[in-house]
């Protein structure tokens, strides 16, 4: 079946259900027949199985080793992507008095701060809205009485990325679905991770969240069960039925980046990809990268051609040489190429190359 | 990779996760190295590509297929499990200032009362705790200004299983997680109908909710989008990335169930698989059925071996026989065999066998 998978070459930029390793797939599509010799299917075993806890277990602290978090950090692998993740977070710290701060900058930002106003205040504090979120705002001011601050690592759709962590006193929450694990930061630094898997960490249906424990509990509103933090870090991510198979494509995911160097060796990588293809599109005048030089993303490079026709030829011979996923975003239009960790550099290559025999034939 | 498993024989009476139809192992296993002959993998895949619609669609007219239902129930597919529906429910259907009525007949319908109670009143018309939930309360009234009528048509843990569907005026809702599927029901009667994925419908990670719209948008609160039934409606079931894999395996079983002849065809299996083992504890007094004789469920055998040595004995044995998930829930002890749609009449006759040979021997 692996030599069926290999017949038909195939560059995959989606931007996310995306491209995982291809042991990852292997290792998947095994388990799925035979998990672990047991004669059982992962997606038959029960979860609270030493088989299952093994798997969570090994999710949980390959993440925290990846991230280099502290004690006071608690992993969660919870149900429903990032975008349970914006209303989930103000329902747990912001009370209906309370103000939060942030930013705007971008799909997911405005998405976010839509449902942090059923909760409490929202102090925008910048917003690039004026150019359709193509840069990242600089210079505002955070109050030092917001509840937290809220912010958007990597723009997916736009293709605008934080290139620094926000200096301020107040609790940092950020919303990393598309850039986590990618570029090294201090983690712990953080109040509030969270990322929905289908990136950087796994396939769909599953959702990372880091937390500090001394944020929660502050709220006087009272929570569903599935929707406290608290409930959860008690019991282990298995207040309920976790996704298991999800956790499972999580943790193969996971282990591969440690085999491979963890975040710094990725990191050289991406930097290669990102700057191969950056390179490429400053050196063609027919592509026109869409965002700020200083904010572009390192995981979502967005273009145009501006010849309408000429876009849809290039798409076109995309196509015809395997590439998927290389169309912009509806909203935003030309094209996107997403270099995720499990990208390989060929692929990169194969893309860059095209455009050049493209830019030479028009 | 077929043979591997057919090496090992294993007979999984798991509560949930559970056993999946062997077809549907291969198939999953297949598509996670190259899906539908793409080149990729199912995990992979743009959820707003052709290939993940067609899955989706192909979901959704299944079930309705299946079910019976008319144009009025959309059908939806989740991220969470049941525990999500326990306060979503009441969120989408109950103003603080209103009561709504719940049964509780164990585990599950305990806890969604608990969070229904976060959101209005909570009127229990009836409760078997007084016998640990051994069986299904009868002859209780539920008052016609009850918002709606809450049950859990199959309780996992305990073993019961309501046979009939409740006369009442006021609308019906029902967590059909553990029976779902297994026989055939006037769906169309109830207007909100929820279930965990992970025993008859596929793997864990993904809840299937069958609403009926005229109960919805009569709350006064403000919905987050992810939580409010209505924006899952608008997106067919896209309002984000949904679990991709979870739901094609949910296809893919009830695509099974299907060319198998669909519910009927199936309930005479079930009915088959339940009478032997219900007849063969009946005819065997060192086995004891736990709960009363109309209230059996068809999916979940509960029983104890009144002897703790013989329990452990016969633990053993049913291990040494390649049966897994025998042991009863940690609360009501003893001995629990689920006999989900897909689990052969062998795995039941392999263990009723085991069952009149031990009794033999003891």
């Amino acid at each position: 079946m692996s030599t069926l998978h290999q017949t038909k070459l195939v560059h995959n930029f989606n931007s996310g259900p995306s491209v995982l390793p291809k042991e990852v797939f292997e290792q998947a599509s095994n388990a799925i027949l035979d998990f672990n010799n047991t004669g059982l299917s992962i997606l038959e075993i029960g979860h609270r199985t030493s088989l299952f806890e093994a798997v969570l277990n090994e999710a949980i602290s390959t993440l925290k080793e990846l991230m280099k978090l502290d004690d006071e950090h608690e992993v969660l692998f919870l149900h429903g992507g990032a975008s349970t993740q914006f209303f989930q977070v103000p329902m747990n710290l912001l009370d209906d008095n309370e103000t939060a701060a942030y930013l705007d900058c971008g799909t997911w930002g405005t998405k976010a701060i839509k449902e942090a106003k059923l909760f409490g205040n929202v102090d925008m504090v910048a917003s690039s809205k004026d150019r359709n979120y193509t840069y990242i705002p600089k210079g505002y001011a955070i109050p030092s009485t917001s509840k937290y601050f809220h912010y958007t690592t990597n723009n997916t759709i736009e293709g605008t990325q934080m290139h620094a962590i926000p200096e301020t006193n107040v609790p940092l929450i950020a919303d990393m679905s598309s850039d986590i694990l990618s570029t090294t930061l201090d983690f712990n630094r953080f109040s509030l991770i969270y990322a929905g898997a289908q990136k950087n960490i796994g396939a769909a249906g599953v959702n990372i969240v880091v937390v500090k424990k001394d944020i929660l509990g502050k709220v006087s509103r009272k929570l569903p069960s599935m929707m406290d933090y608290r409930s959860h870090i008690e019991n282990g991510s298995m207040l309920n039925t976790p996704p298991v198979f999800a956790v499972y494509v999580c943790m193969l995911t996971l282990r591969w980046l440690k085999q491979l160097g963890g975040i710094t060796e990725i990191e050289k990588l991406n930097d290669i990809k990102s700057k191969l293809l950056y390179d490429t599109l400053d050196s063609l005048p027919i592509f026109r990268p869409k965002v700020d030089k200083e904010d572009r993303s390192k995981m979502n490079v967005v273009f145009v051609i501006d010849n309408p026709e000429l876009e849809k030829l290039f798409l076109a011979e995309c196509k015809e040489n395997g590439m998927v996923g290389i169309k912009g975003h509806r909203t935003v239009g030309g094209f996107r190429a997403s270099l995720y960790n499990a990208l390989p550099l060929e692929s990169v290559q194969a893309l860059t190359e095209l455009m050049k025999d493209f830019a030479h034939k028009h």
